[in-house]
């Protein structure tokens, strides 16, 4: 093994460059994984923009797919050579807030309260995937098997998007029969809708503008897709349903705009399940809330993490249920991952996901 | 029985009187009920101020405990003379919204939409409760009878306050071992936070400023008080907490100082239960949300209503496990319940509900 | 309006006549459907049999499509000359069951208790479906508009076993990824197999012996198919699972055998799901339940019922998300009810579930 | 530090002695605690007689108070000396079973299965609680600091009883109004009781013979109790409701007769809550199942452990909401432990909890 590695550092706001850095030691409990495929995620290009900060010299990237090349002294029940990916939110296990079900928000309660996000910890905390090697932290709590009929790229959305998307429609607690609207059809949103059918909805509106999009939400689950540049989309929703609106509104932008009109479509006794990451206050319009008193709710959740996770959605992939391998318009490897975040950051090509390759 | 009545009626912003009115026909599946004692709630002084709109004419108020006095001729189950209540919320029992578990949004899908709150009717859709009697409608679904070792001021409660404190807490999952904060103890506040009590919170803070209704909450259940003139109470919830925060945060006032402080709060992956009744738009602050990234959940709860909810609310008094007639702290007959309205809107002399006796 | 109307009677075990019977008033809450379209569930087999006791002289059936011939004088939101079907459960909407979310077993509490089952009146405690007109209780709570672009048959299944089957799988709390064993693929078994599919497991294994079962159990979403003549089903789940077990296991026939082979392939902190019915006491192992310590959940189902539940089983069938239409693989008129009696109690000809039509 | 210490091993059915053992080598995610108090539970005495397996040579035990004296060099957030309790279960926090929520059911699915009750570790996989100290494994999940102003004493059921009985009143869901049967008030059903009450229940019936029991489970929260010596729990449960049954029934014994008595006074759509540890096949009664369609539920729950869970349950006593001290009504140091299990093997003295102090 050498000693050093290619890295995509965050250098200052407008500059993530591919570096050279030691790779890193493995402790007691950690894994190094050799990364054989990763993928460039939203929260980067903010990263990249300096909307999100991150120390500099960071490793970023928090989707790793990869073989395991090392293991700490006490990790068992792995073998060096496998192929395995870690979640993107990589829980400790033992932190209060995992052990009281909620990994995301991974952390020890303390003095200090506890740090919300805590659970991402790669391309955040500590550095990340889109390298040569990836350090994984507790591995036992986080490192999940490739089942060998699996391609890189089949389980490549397993880390962060599908994980993401599929909340929303957990988190909103969709029943079978439910109608559901989605607004926003970027990679996360169209998790939404795929998460949205798996769970039963059995009508499923899609937001977008881009037709490639409308046409992906349509392929992966949406009955229904409305150009909000064509047609107002508070308005259509409730034409659609005969003014009754929907059990279950999805926002996948994080956008004032799409908040509120998620509130807009839900009818009294609803559920927004918000999935954006949003860059100002909202605003909660007092009719659409009516007044607090329309038993509405307002959910939010941050992707879902660790090794079981991993395991029951490589295991909807592995049974069929959902082919995300069609996001992937584009591949790289490393060496170009500069050009790989113009693409993507520009959203150009008709760029849904792409694939940086080792 | 007589012709007519006498009826507290909503004539315009500022004027509520004592009216005359024809006790009204008794379909075949309503009950007639003679009002022994009512009382007014906060939304009854909204309505008097002309903050929100009821038709003129309209009997007012929503808490009926009673006799029964005259049954329609479908009503099985119950016989004339006896003592019966009935929730501020009458569901049908037969829309879709009550079929799906949420009777107080009751009304039928249409092409016009639910219209929300569509369980409340008594004193907002359809005479009210501050009369000398009240037509209960769907009455197989709405009257409870009252066992007979509890009197009407113990039972007083049960049909709004009770039901809607104690809703703030179960719709936020209180779970043994939670801490809780409730801003504000009005009624509704301070039977939030005896509801967080009996679901098993093991530390409540109250917050308030009136010296008297801390003390309430205290001998309700809870563990700390806070007055907001004297210290800030979301530094202080933070400092008792050690700057962890708090699980559930409950909204009993409607006023975005207290939304916005709930959120404060709350630790990442917390619930804020709202009870107030709101009259603008809301602000989210963007860090108390956490971008949308911090598995918050604000959840709205309208008055559970139906002769269940009235059942089980009975029981707990009957059990011995609360005691709400110490709320009571004036008595008028209906024919002074101008005074009455004089008093409660105006927060005087310690008032905190009013019993109006027949 | 003709006065009187043909109705399959039950006349003592072992005879059901089609008969003459008056057509029944109606009542103010009442309203009346001319059938169009029925069927026999196994339960009509059952009381057939002289296993389940009703009183002689009750018309059997409890799955009606029709067409509203007269509504009661109460009864708002409907017009005559309406398609319409009803659910199997008939829940009244104001007893303390159904006002609690659980309609099925609607009824009152009373000094002898809550008649368990007490929400399943058709063909049960009142006159059901199999003749020309049904008169259906409390109308405003059970009667289910039909879509136009639905036929009676698609929308067939509705009122049983479609409910039932997918309450296996709803009571079983299905999550995404779940792995699912399904005991027994008859009507409702099939259904169940396809409720897990629609909640999200990953995995299916339907266990039946019948190879047009097998099949029809692929085509509505078995992963894998298990013929308990060829092999041990519990050998060979546990093989299937590498020993793992499953997460639910749905028993959907009735006896011993299968509800305890549900227990054994279950993981420790599963849920056996019950739909069957069971004619003698139950035998619970001691080590397939872990001497009590293995966090199990064994959850009972009887079919949901009502207008809201049968408006979103419609919706699965008009999104496209099911097609039942193939379970039913003979058709019959009324005329001759007793042929299909006896080709369905016989189970020949591959029959599945059998039409009566008018 | 000395090398060796006292212990309380497991020689053969009818032989627990004290020995003398290595102090056991503290492991990178490990913590040695010196144990303060400890006491006996029903499962010792279970593993005594030989009716639970466990090796020759084990030191017994679960329910550990202690010091902490040497911490593992990967654990951290803790500082030698502290004063600290474990859980009974003690869950590693990184295997499929934690991360989906059932931390008691720990281990690592597997080509062998989920051995049930794998997170049960002390005095059962590995050495427990009776000695001088204790190895805890995985001490960052399952090491919870003790609040200064709780005595050893006031937090002694923690690890065990007071989890265990509470997970009863919350697998059996129980909602603000209802009413519980809890059958038998052992320690364990005493703390059963107390859960049912901080869950909200209005009525509470506790079922035992010995009088002290019964006193005892009306001074932590049963509303009624029934001496089942004198009159049949069944019909006087029956009796007391009007008919109407229980909607969640605990038990709390592990008996066929105790078992069944739930099911029989269970309402439809009721919970059973299994807390014993049964020692053969149960039977399920037809009827009192309703031949399987009465909506029922039963669910089994093993001690829920981990540091999380032992800080909401000293918040719990902390908060003044019960105090189980008075269940410990002997005392005995670690050396005269033999007598300690021959009073509490024999339930001799009215004793309920012995507490072993070093």
């Amino acid at each position: 093994m050498p000693a050093r590695m290619k890295a995509a550092v965050f250098v200052e706001p407008g500059r993530i460059v591919l570096d050279d850095k030691p790779i890193p030691d493995v402790g007691p409990n950690d894994a190094l994984l050799r990364i054989t495929t990763t993928t460039i995620c939203g929260t980067d290009v903010h990263i990249l923009k300096g909307e999100y900060p991150v120390a500099r010299g960071l490793t970023v990237g928090h989707e790793p797919v990869g073989v395991i090349e090392k293991l700490g002294r006490n990790v068992l029940g792995y073998t060096e050579g496998q192929r395995a990916i870690a979640g993107a939110i990589c829980p400790s296990g033992h932190s209060h807030a995992c052990l009281d079900g909620l990994c995301a928000q991974d952390g020890q309660y303390s003095r200090h309260g506890l740090k919300p996000m805590g659970g991402w910890r790669f391309g955040n905390s500590i550095d990340g995937a889109q390298a040569e090697y990836l350090l994984v932290p507790d591995a036992m709590a986080n490192l999940a098997l490739v089942p060998d009929d699996l391609s890189d790229e089949q389980v490549l959305m397993c880390p962060d998007i599908m994980s993401t998307g599929f909340a929303g429609a957990e988190s909103g607690n969709i029943r079978i029969g439910d109608t559901v609207a989605v607004f926003a059809q970027g990679p996360i949103g169209l998790c939404a809708t795929a998460g949205a059918k798996l769970r039963g909805a059995s009508r499923i509106i899609a937001v977008d503008t881009l037709p490639e999009r409308l046409a992906m939400a349509r392929r992966l689950g949406a009955d229904e897709v409305i150009d909000f540049r064509a047609a107002d989309p508070v308005d259509e929703i409730m034409r659609l349903t005969d003014g009754r609106g929907v059990d279950v509104a999805i926002e996948a932008l994080g956008l004032q705009s799409t908040f509120e009109a998620c509130l807009r479509v839900l009818k009294p006794g609803g559920t927004l399940s918000s999935l954006g990451v949003y860059s100002g206050d909202l605003t909660i319009p007092l009719k659409a809330f009516h007044a607090g008193l329309g038993d509405t709710k307002i959910v939010t959740s941050l992707c879902p993490g660790g090794k079981e996770r991993m395991r029951r959605l490589m295991n909807v992939i592995a049974g069929g249920r959902l082919d995300l391998a069609p996001l992937v318009t584009h591949h790289f490897p490393l060496e170009r991952i500069g050009e790989a975040y113009d693409l993507f950051a520009a959203q150009r090509d008709g760029v849904m996901k792409v694939a940086i390759v080792n």
